[in-house]
């Protein structure tokens, strides 16, 4: 996917809502536990009740791994439901990766060949031959971590080297890489004031916001501070979104809580 | 396992040996590729032909992950087959992974009690709370990046914050974090000369050290600075071992790379 086709999926739906399908078993209704796979069952009924309502999906495969091969399956089973039912969604492999150079390409492999994602998020701190292997997919994007919306981004995020920190440093170098315009970056929400700041150096990449919702993010600020003429903003909620009832409403509450994110967006486009 | 367990198999193997299983399809001998389990075949082999001369294996998830499930359940038996056959082996997930606090904790879950590999490498770069989930396993380890041995190395793990590069910082950092006497270190030997430095910050933590062979490192050097009064070392080698040979000889021409390594390995501890 194009991220002009992302920009016109953002104005069509007038939302840039990412829903993060991070699914525990835990906290799903009780009466899908007994269905042959319940993950992937609690997928297809949230994406199919809110689909309308946003640009992108995001699984986390944290979530996916815990349950080995069976926890695989429902991921795969996931993505190839939303890449045939609703092709227009962007879809983000929430995966953190990064390695040595040869090993990187094995992973671009399993996100983009194998699984067929739009996109992947990765690690930034081996550091160039560990990201490049994945710009070099056409039409794929990857999404690198810059300030991440948890406790721990202050512990070397905000490192400063040279009187600049290290996210900063991040952002800056990651543009002289090749193929540099599949890269988008993770900025979490809970820092607002420092949207401003990013934009100057990337002022045209798309950025995907985590932290709104649970993690105490204000979408008002974030869209202030960095929203840019093509929008360039994929907003994400989990928990927010997919745990709003716990019942067999599940999927109809998860459309309330989405649709109510997706008017919020609704009305800043329009301003 | 415990870090003194594994010391008693380095002084009993006389060897601090671990091997990188990272099996591409592309490179390993073609008359595997008719089996039904092509990887598992070749990790078997390699495993049976190497396992009294090394104390660790390392497979890296990216090339299971690469060929989707059939490759997760390469990975899964080959784990079961060294904990159930050679229980005397530490094991590694080279997985690379970090995320948010809750997100890590279902990493953690992944690799410690659905695998049940002795440790798993983790990236720094989200800072504490995403690392001390992992830290949280009992006689669990974790592998956290340091210095790694690839050229993106110095983007940005040797920025200078305050006076000191960011690696540094990375370490020390993490020495206050909570179970931290759970955590290991990478740090690549393409850069011996780092190891005297790194010893000062964390003298008695067992570093894991890829980028032998391959990637151009020297075990002497490595050794001469890095190593401790418990040793303290694993030296990983991955394609300079299992890749030796591509014919129907290969587990014995591992062997023989292995060989090679454990004698000067043991020449090391005898002096």
């Amino acid at each position: 996917m194009t991220t002009q086709y992302l920009t016109e999926q953002i104005q069509a739906k007038k939302s840039f809502l990412c829903i993060g399908l991070d699914v525990d078993l835990n906290k799903i209704p009780q009466h899908l536990l007994q269905l042959q796979d319940p993950i992937f069952e609690f997928n297809k009924a949230t994406i199919d009740a809110t689909h309308d309502l946003c640009v992108s999906y995001k699984p986390n495969t944290a979530f996916y791994e815990a349950y080995g091969i069976k926890g695989w399956q429902s991921l795969q089973k996931t993505i190839q439901y939303i890449n045939k039912k609703y092709p227009e969604i962007f879809t983000i492999a929430d995966a953190k990766r990064g390695d040595i150079g040869n090993t990187s390409s094995m992973y671009a492999k399993a996100f983009f060949d194998d699984l067929n994602f739009d996109s992947v998020t990765v690690a930034p701190y081996m550091g160039k031959d560990s990201v490049e292997p994945f710009l070099a997919f056409e039409n794929k994007h990857t999404i690198m971590l810059a300030l991440t919306s948890n406790e721990g981004a202050f512990d070397f995020q905000t490192k400063e080297a040279n009187g600049k920190e290290l996210y900063k440093h991040v952002l800056e170098t990651s543009k002289a890489w090749k193929n540099s315009e599949n890269l988008m970056y993770v900025v979490g929400a809970t820092k607002a004031e420092y949207f401003a700041e990013i934009r100057k150096i990337v002022p045209d990449s798309f950025l995907l916001v985590p932290g709104i919702g649970a993690q105490g993010g204000n979408l008002q600020d974030v869209c202030k501070y960095g929203m840019n003429d093509s929008v360039g903003l994929l907003i994400n909620s989990s928990r927010g979104i997919i745990y709003a009832s716990n019942q067999e409403d599940f999927a109809q509450k998860a459309r309330e809580k989405a649709k109510k994110l997706q008017q919020e967006m609704e009305e800043i486009l329009n301003n």
